[in-house]
């Protein structure tokens, strides 16, 4: 482990150790003099990367929306799977990226977007293109299961996605809050069964 | 406003003004003090009723549990709806006390949990009681369908208890950060669309 650490630069421990305490402890809760110990990266470096608290937290959101995002995109491009099974697929990211984890609200831009103000108005951008984003990606994914007939016609398209992405994120939550590891499969159950039948 | 203030107890007094305080501002962030300023109740005066402002966001909590659970208790009970009607009452409850407000994570409950640290275990155990109890009438609700064959049989109850409990979190969430108040609307839609068909 501290092998490891050494290879990384400051900047990525950072990232890696105020990720951690903010989406654990939160982002209200955490000081940078907490950074420093945890790190063991002096202020002045830290400060030399990051221009404040609020630079680093907008910095981790990046980082997390890109590992996200690059996961998602694996997923959509994949061409031997049913779009039923991208489906599950995109669900699945999500869930074992945050099994075992300790995140206050389960998901982790939950987490971020909840314990900032309603004024850091970059983060509450970011949260909002991120996800409009990804419902527009689940919105044409719906739209190419009606065209490949494996979902009926009928099927309402932004309602069914806008439906995907709120129990997923819904059901981050629900399973940190309820303790129930089974949630998100129980989800891509029922989503799956409504949709096939 | 001044005068039905006035008609209010201190006490009634503090939790309005200290909920919307907690969820509009954050519970890190609003001071005993911010308290005073706002109620205008003296400092004194709030800690004879509240030990501390943990006691005061679990009496809060406590609040906002009760009036929710007595008006999902009232939808339950009419005798005059379908089940996927009092289905969609549910979630017009949970959609209705919600517009408009400008609550931290669109849920109420959501913000409140996420913004203490994970070591404030009776907020944790509060918030699981409830969605526990919320998905187990849920569950009712949906075995009560089967039963009229208002849903097909093989409909999975604890799976799409978990889909409709998750996706109005969610959206609640997502209403918020998208900035969309159509969202609800259309997690309904998707619902009824879905569960009827």
């Amino acid at each position: 482990m501290e092998k490891l650490r050494k290879r990384k630069s400051n900047r990525d421990t950072v990232l890696q150790v105020a990720a951690h305490l903010f989406l654990t402890k939160g982002y209200q809760l955490t000081s940078m003099d907490e950074i420093v110990d945890h790190s063991k990266v002096s202020k002045t470096n830290i400060y030399y990367h990051f221009k404040s608290k609020e630079d680093l937290l907008l910095q981790i959101m990046s980082q997390f929306m890109i590992h996200y995002q690059e996961r998602i995109d694996t997923v959509l491009a994949r061409t031997d799977l049913s779009v039923i099974d991208k489906l599950g697929s995109f669900i699945n990211v999500i869930a074992e990226d945050n099994t075992g984890t300790d995140y206050l609200a389960g998901c982790p831009f939950i987490t971020f977007y909840t314990q900032v103000s309603n004024d850091l108005i970059k983060v509450q951008e970011m949260v909002k293109d991120f996800f409009e984003h990804q419902t527009t990606l689940l919105e044409q994914l719906l739209s190419e299961a009606i065209q490949n007939k494996e979902l009926p016609e009928q099927t309402p398209i932004k309602q069914t996605a806008a439906l995907i992405i709120s129990s997923i994120e819904g059901g981050l939550f629900l399973t940190k809050a309820t303790n129930n590891p089974l949630l998100l499969n129980n989800i891509l159950t029922s989503v799956a069964f409504l949709l096939k039948k």
